[in-house]
């Protein structure tokens, strides 16, 4: 058993872990590059920018020094943005052993290359035995976790043995963990959604009503379902936490960023001025890219990210965009699984 | 294809459905016994009970008399409480023929026999080729399909013939209609989805966050799944519209008469306080009393609605409730399927 852990980054999700873990009497170092957010976690025991109503565990000791966070740890968990992924595997990987278990909670492929995380660092880590990586996501706003709201998440790996390792690290009484063998299909999900989330601030802003948003939750789910089945990933885990949870959790809060970018498209604002004036990355438009480009390379259909894509980069009116999917051919519900698919580690 | 259709009865779903078929071009008849409210459709084109702010298709003609309302119809759709169901069978067998489509799309089980809308319909019209039955569900406020607001909905039928010709009847450019084989799926994900309807109630009634709310329909989806493969389901109809489509559509608002009687139930009053200050059924009440009564028949579990269960039937509170839901065992997101599933009529 694990008692050791560190957690890279301090950012809201981080610092949240972090107190998962802290509540279950481990030590957590946490790691952020910012001098004077390690002072005010050790000293006032505050994430001020992130969490800003947070009173932190005691348990949870911050620095800036990557050797006194990885040092001699148990476990790792790496929450970094998507596009820092492949510098941070670089840098964890002097202090992994065989034998820590290394999780990431990072939602998003690699820009370019859209690779998903779990390769991005098995690619950086030659060393660590890939199939030990360990993926955790489920619909979690980490204000809602740190405040010990009743969540649930799902961890997935190729290894039973690191999956449980890392539910038990994590469980207890307002966290609850599933364990799944499917790390594609949870990646995917997680990636995936933030496309969905973006066409729910679209026609929120378009006026239409909460039949549309289901709709567009429903067949989205069904196209992130196809996209990543043909990835390798099992179509039930689309059902599960990682994929209609995640889904429900984000287009129904209106704080998402992506939600947010999505409203003022609709309202007729063009995309470079959508993205100055948030300010700061939204994750859902280089995704709608991603699957675009995936769906593609994969031949999978995916008329919702399809008509975004047109919406975001092809100047197409967003009331246009949803006639064009309402007036598509007639079509049956349920595609067939295409390949059997596993669905526990043994049998 | 038909072009004199009728529906049964004048409610506020029944009356969309009518508005969605006169729409399509097609002589509609609607049913009611309420001479009062038959006036005022033929007369102001209106539906003052149902849907006060609704300017009806002229195209709509209402009657009281069923002869009149059946005789000569090319499809015949039925909108009844589900309680009615039984009855409104005996009074539609004498107009039925073989050519008669039959759709209905009310949901829940019938109190006492347990049985799904469409085993009571063939119980009664033993003339009728039950296989021809078709179900109709989804994400679908009638508020908003008579505004013509973008909505999507599923058709099941064993008949993949009787399924494509009423898509055709239903589909336009707000009303898209996906077709599915599988009637049983279709009908259990309709009913049960009260169940989660109520628990969401619940949670927002003791404060809990959308973590909470994303973890209960994510979960919930997977009992009902659960139930509906074991009744003889297909797991994917639940990833779709008539499950977590119609799950989220209800959960997240607000006017659901489930959700309100949870909320209530959250603040501590007695269930026979909520029902009587509700003044009228609350469908998540009898279908939890179903579910429990099923799951068992059955063999599976059903941890949430067995916990609502206690709440509403045996004074438990709806804090331990949710203690006990999230304190059980650690395990697996995804259970392997029994057995394999129709996913198309053919291949």
């Amino acid at each position: 058993m694990a008692n050791k852990v560190s957690v890279l980054v301090a950012g809201s999700w981080g610092t949240a872990i972090a107190s998962v873990l802290a509540d279950n009497d481990l030590d957590v170092t946490l790691w952020s590059r910012n001098e004077q957010q390690v002072a005010e976690i050790n000293g006032e025991h505050r994430n001020h920018r992130f969490l800003a109503d947070a009173l932190l565990s005691p348990r949870i000791r911050a620095t800036s020094s990557i050797q006194e966070a990885l040092s001699g740890k148990d476990a790792v968990f790496v929450v970094a943005p998507s596009a820092a992924m492949r510098d941070v595997a670089v840098q964890i990987r002097p202090y992994l052993t065989e034998n820590t278990l290394l999780v990431h909670a990072t939602k998003g492929f690699e820009t370019g290359s859209l690779k998903r995380m779990s390769s991005v660092l098995a690619d950086e880590l030659p060393d660590y035995d890939a199939s030990r990586i360990v993926v955790l996501s489920g619909p979690s706003h980490a204000e809602e976790v740190i405040r010990q709201c009743p969540t649930t998440v799902v961890v997935a790996s190729a290894s039973e043995q690191a999956a449980d390792a890392v539910q038990d690290l994590l469980i207890n009484n307002y966290f609850r963990v599933y364990t799944n063998p499917d790390v594609v299909g949870v990646e995917v999900g997680g990636a995936l959604k933030n496309i969905i989330a973006l066409g729910a601030g679209l026609t929120d802003g378009l006026g239409y009503g909460d039949n549309a948003k289901a709709a567009l939750l429903t067949r989205g789910l069904a196209e992130i379902s196809r996209l990543g089945t043909a990835m390798g990933g099992n179509p039930l885990t689309f059902a599960g936490l990682a994929g209609i949870g995640d889904l429900v959790v984000t287009c129904t809060s209106k704080h998402s960023r992506n939600w947010r970018a999505g409203y003022l498209l609709a309202q007729g604002h063009p995309l470079e001025e959508v993205l100055k004036q948030m300010g700061m990355v939204v994750e859902g438009v280089k995704t709608t890219q991603a699957a675009y480009t995936l769906s593609r390379q994969y031949d999978v259909t995916m008329p919702i990210a399809d008509e975004l894509y047109r919406v975001l980069f092809e100047g197409k009116s967003p009331e246009a965009a949803v006639e064009d999917l309402m007036g598509r051919g007639r079509t049956h519900e349920i595609e067939e699984v295409a390949k059997p698919v596993q669905t526990k580690w043994f049998g």
